[in-house]
């Protein structure tokens, strides 16, 4: 069984280079870019204008080498499943960002929040709903490696 | 500029039909389901257990009929740009859920909140890390539509 997906839009960001993405705990993803959608899907933006933020769904599409199910991200010294990751090397190439949107011009979705290289394809995007209460929420490994680096820095002396 | 994908994971959920799925304002999604990781892949849920919440991308495997960029919520009488909806009509079949992890069992999720039919291909898994802030979001015409169904519920005489 496999699913055969073409994308259908492309994200134009800051990023040439991964390495000029921010990572990590504490990162701030607060770049702009433009989700360029094809010319034949801009009707499918109607009333999208409304949403304050959106999910966009996208791939890795220049990721390297084999997938690994045990990922080691970059801001913690331990390894993860890589579904309790964002890591890029999943069986599936899936990205998936939250995005602020500033504005809608055409074909063109102007958005804050990108973390994908220029020119990554895209999937899907999807009005932002609701969210988990704060209160609600865990975030596993990630909040324990916050406690550690605050403890003492990977990179202190 | 084609992918193509192969599932890692299929929903077992209680919905045998799409008219069981609760849809619409207000609808709650507190169903109770099983995601099942094929064995070989679990080994990437290592230390998934610490999250509260996880995202879920998985594939509408049985919608019909062709795409429409323009959707029919269940729940407005109005029509909507098809990414500024949930609806399965979109151009690639892709579905997003938010579900709340219960436990980890082997290669099985028990998880909460499911809204795809039972026997959904899963393409992804991954953890909820922040929410929006409730005072930072617009739902578009989803709080339109909310606040027309309150003053005139559309089944109402």
């Amino acid at each position: 069984m496999t699913f055969a997906m073409d994308p259908i839009a492309f994200a134009h960001t800051p990023f040439s280079d991964t390495t000029q993405i921010p990572r990590g705990l504490g990162a701030r993803h607060d770049a702009e870019g433009i989700l360029q959608l094809k010319p034949e899907l801009a009707p499918g933006l109607a009333d999208i204008a409304g949403f304050s933020h959106l999910f966009v769904i996208w791939v890795f599409d220049r990721r390297k080498g084999e997938p690994e199910l045990i990922a080691c991200p970059p801001f913690d010294n331990r390894p993860h499943g890589v579904f309790a990751t964002r890591s890029p090397m999943r069986p599936n190439p899936l990205g998936l960002t939250v995005v602020e949107l500033l504005r809608v011009d055409g074909a063109q979705l102007h958005v804050r929040g990108v973390d994908m290289l220029d020119g990554t394809p895209v999937l899907d995007i999807k009005p932002y709903l609701s969210s988990v209460p704060a209160e609600r929420l865990r975030r596993g490994w990630v909040g324990e490696a916050e406690a550690r680096v605050a403890a003492k820095p990977p990179n202190g002396n």
